[in-house]
């Protein structure tokens, strides 16, 4: 059978276990082929492509419930349960989403794309049968190393203990999460794994119980194997066992890339009642050699040859730096002149170009882990010890640290500069990872200063500015991708907090009134309809001298443009300031802004246009 | 010395360690003779008095740094601290707070409120006081066996072990969150300390050691202690420690009420670089029967005889039953009808009345731990497999679960029930407790329905409609305290989603439009000024129905009133639908709401009046 006779895992159980490999291969070649000209998240796929055959083959899915934590790694999933054709759709408008989507198809248990919460959601469906009568169905959570240093995945396992429910917690260790794994769980997991002694003891002991006569039942199997290896382990690596002290049982580490093993023993345990942990140990990028070399780069690759493997880097000269970038090349210029400030990113230093710092300056910056939450009260921390630290979270991963932004660092007034990357529509990842909820969730918070660059010049002065004495929390958020100009390194310049700016007087008739980078395709608008044009730069304090200025020039259409939610918003800020102080300018207000529904997936400039708040929608409400 | 004889901790040290439990039992005393007749938070005080004292003896405070983790068992550091006088204050309006606080004392580190803050606050700032050069300074978190379930504490112990700061943890034990701790960690905590043989054998190796010539040097004293009872631990209690697993030095179980021994370990441990845990054991409520009998009742008794120690319960015949309880009565008779209901509370049993329904359907109705994060995934997750689960969690708290809701419940449109208790102005627990951003925070979230009932019989029926199928997410906030009628009982009934109500007929020249139990003080303030009077009942979806006729009425004066931020919340989407649809009846409209600043503690209608929310405000707001 080949790969594309499979249309469902039904399909794939047919199989005996030595071909179980082959299709496998396939698999992987598949992801490798379509990926290259179809760019998705490469690397954290190829490392579960032999688990994810097990898995199907041993579990009855999709009536067994897979949760795949994160999600980006489920790519073999999606192929196996009736999306091979669909495939190089992924991540495209109108196509499959990048992440596993319960209204994609009911193998999708279970929503993911932030991490760590496959461990409660699957306890919550396993609870569910229970209470259903249903003790049969196997419930899995998937989770990485990395995520399961996320708070959430603790308080899971805290409860998944005490349970009587059916559930598998799958271990995926590949000691990555995006960038390298932090922490002591990890140095943790490394002890385990890397011990020659224990592991020999394991394998030793798995073969001699294997054998025996006595452990035909599964049950009786495990009992054995679980205690013999606790022991071994107590003897090999100082004798704990973090999840055994928590009343999970734990098995392994096994090697998750012999497909053998991961069946005979994802069979054992699917007879096994009550919660347990399978660590298995597998390679980033497994099968394709530069994503198993450089793992971070391979993560999301982009484009790439698929024969080499080399990535295709289309060299534009002249093409404007990175936003992320202009955050990184910023703040270790900052940090130069300013020794209070500090640099904390949660598991992101990659992504957001904090690594540029961590090179320069690793005593004075953070990878905490997958951990929002800790990295703002650590944040709160550093501040209250007399520094300046620089948080930066991307926008919809910050909804993480809501409490903590609130009760640690705004409450207490303490000057943590937040850098939200990934503000507004990101594109691709789609609806869990948009940062379009920041702005109306912030802006309620007392004493958070709040702004939002229109360019990489502003961006930079508006770091400078917040890290000056005086200001208390201040929150910049910018969107993914390449800034505007190509010559970014402008000198910085202290900015008047508070204060917007007319950018362009046009005929007089129509006012173009934005907060952020969204100011740019307005500003083209603008000229072309010859209107004025204002950068409101922060949302708090909202800038009213501007606004009454504004109210004073008779416009006959005043337009607000934003790339967050339009529910509390800006746009309705603007509103709200000008039905208490000049009611009269009310019938004249246009909001352009993230009308009240999750945005889909596929290429920003679609998302605006559905959004209703690109160059189009502009020009029509000038219009009207 | 006398307890009135220490006036800051500089004094305290003057003493011989053998006085230290004097100052204790005073302290003890002080506290209940206190608090009989200011209620207060007493039992988790009277758990902590010797280690407050042993603290501040051992460590110099405030250079060095104690964070209380939560910040309710902080009244015997404040008595300490210079609020001895002050603290028949304590939580009054004008007085000192119920919580650590930075702006009320230096000795106050870092401010408290919500749980599982600590470890993280006291690693930022051991961290800057290491990029500061001060290697000196030690930091210390308290935090509960409880509070350590919450995730962050989790992510942060992940980082502390990595760290080389300075920071020393001290895990309290007392088995109690407010209500009894659950958990795989808590199970683990009372394995280790209440395995005989392992503290038996820890016992003989310190007094061993103490004797010893070779262990003068506490760090060898600990070297040797740490690696003695850490294989005593492992024979005994079978082979692990979480902690160390997580690269932190482990110390303990010792007594928390032992001053002898706390002063003797802290001293040691103070001395002792990098970061390292002492785990006591202490009684919550010790000292006082009644307290340590019912820990749970006595956390914060309100009144009592300081004497024999009964609480002092006003009976008023005909009193209104608490929202809590209506809550709890109602969903013990709904979950009676509909199978598919379960019920789920982050730590909060007895707090939200969830122990009624605990009590009668064990099985249905489940105490995750402080872990609000978890508790909204793992409903998500009972909802994806086909329950309906209600999920409380007060308002603030809530804030600790706002992507979840976003990511797992909203996005999914899976069918949970939120019920937040404790909505509005809070009174005496203040800023970090107020549920004031709900309102504002979740308006922008796509897919969610929120409501807040103005008195107990909307509340029910809210329960009842939100039950019923087809409704996907709702929120229901209600508010702390007592409900509005005696006669609570009433037949629940089916509401319209949506649908507002207008419940007076006035003059017609003003309208008052409320939403949640505002509205009963408007509704007298209605009929003084025979105004017209509308209950929206639905926050979203709008009832833009009733906004239309509203506006079609010709009203001199429109007055919105809520007890939630100003900022995004009710009156502004009022607004912001009137100057869509209706901007002529703008310039009529006032808003009531809390404005954009954290409010104070206090008495809620002293609260409500400073926010001018009351109904004072509503009459100046509308005789304007």
């Amino acid at each position: 059978m080949r790969l594309n006779e499979i249309e469902t895992p039904a399909d794939l159980r047919q199989l005996p276990v030595d071909k179980l490999q082959d299709v496998a291969d396939e698999l992987r070649e598949y992801i490798i082929d379509t990926l290259s000209t179809h760019p998705g998240h490469l690397a954290s796929s190829l490392g579960v492509v032999e688990l994810t055959v097990a898995l199907h083959y041993v579990f009855n899915t999709p009536d067994d419930r897979v949760v795949w934590d994160v999600g980006h790694q489920a790519y073999a999933h999606k192929i196996l349960t009736g999306r091979r054709e669909a495939f190089n759709t992924i991540r495209t408008y109108g196509g499959i989403s990048g992440f596993p989507k319960r209204s994609e198809s009911p193998y999708d248990a279970f929503g993911t794309g932030h991490s760590s919460t496959s461990v409660s959601a699957a306890l919550g469906m396993a609870t569910a049968s229970v209470l259903q009568g249903n003790i049969q169905r196997n419930h899995i959570a998937v989770i990485g190393d990395g995520a399961l240093t996320g708070g959430e995945a603790f308080e899971a396992l805290n409860n998944v203990g005490q349970s009587k429910a059916n559930i598998l917690i799958v271990l995926n260790d590949n000691g990555i999460s995006i960038d390298k794994a932090v922490g002591g769980l990890d140095q943790y997991l490394t002890r385990i794994t890397s011990s020659r002694r224990y592991n020999k003891l394991k394998e030793h002991v798995w073969h001699k119980l294997d054998g025996s006569e006595g452990c035909r039942r599964h049950s009786r199997f495990l009992d054995f194997f679980q205690r013999l290896t606790s022991t071994a382990k107590t003897m090999a690596v100082g004798g704990s066992n973090l999840f055994e002290s928590l009343g999970i049982r734990y098995f392994g580490p096994i090697d998750g890339h012999n497909i053998g093993q991961l069946v005979d023993m994802l069979r054992r345990l699917r007879d096994l009642e009550g919660p347990k942990l399978l660590h298995i140990v597998t390679t980033k990028g497994k099968g394709m050699r530069q994503a198993e070399e450089n793992p971070v780069v391979y993560h999301a690759p982009g484009k790439y040859d698929s024969h080499t493997g080399e990535q295709i880097v289309s060299s534009e000269p002249g093409k404007p730096i990175r936003y992320q970038d202009v955050f990184g090349h910023t703040i270790v210029e900052l940090a130069g002149q300013n020794p209070a400030i500090v640099g904390i990113t949660p598991a992101m230093p990659t992504g957001c170009s904090l690594n540029l710092m961590m090179e320069r300056m690793p005593e004075r910056s953070f990878d905490v882990g997958i951990a929002e939450q800790h990295a703002v009260t650590f944040a709160a921390g550093l501040a209250a010890g007399g520094m300046i630290p620089f948080c930066n979270i991307y926008s919809s991963f910050a909804q993480r640290a809501y409490d903590q932004i609130i009760h640690d660092v705004a409450l207490q007034h303490l000057p943590v500069v937040f850098c939200f990357d990934r503000a507004g529509l990101v594109g691709d990842d789609g609806p869990t990872h948009h940062g379009v909820f920041d702005l109306a969730a912030l802006r309620p918070v007392p004493g958070l200063t709040i702004c939002a660059p229109m360019d990489e010049h502003e961006l930079r002065s508006m770091m400078y500015t917040a890290q000056l004495p005086g200001h208390g929390p201040v929150v910049i958020r910018y969107p993914r991708g390449c800034s505007e100009h190509a010559d970014w390194q402008s000198p910085m310049k202290e900015l008047d907090v508070g204060r917007g700016r007319q950018l362009r007087e046009g005929r007089g008739n129509v006012a173009i009134v934005t907060l952020g980078t969204v100011g740019n395709d307005a500003l083209r608008v603008a000229e072309e309809q010859d209107a004025d044009m204002y950068d409101m730069r922060w949302l708090k304090p909202l800038d009213t001298e501007l606004l009454d200025s504004i109210a004073s020039r008779g416009y006959r259409r005043i337009v607000t443009v934003e790339d967050g939610v339009r529910n509390g918003g800006f746009g309705e800020a603007v509103v709200e300031y000008f039905a208490e102080h000049h009611p009269e300018v009310v019938p004249t207000i246009r909001i352009l802004a993230i009308p009240d529904e999750f945005v889909t997936h596929g290429p920003v400039a679609q998302l605006k246009h559905d959004c209703r708040i690109d160059a189009a929608a502009l020009r029509n409400a000038i219009a009207q």
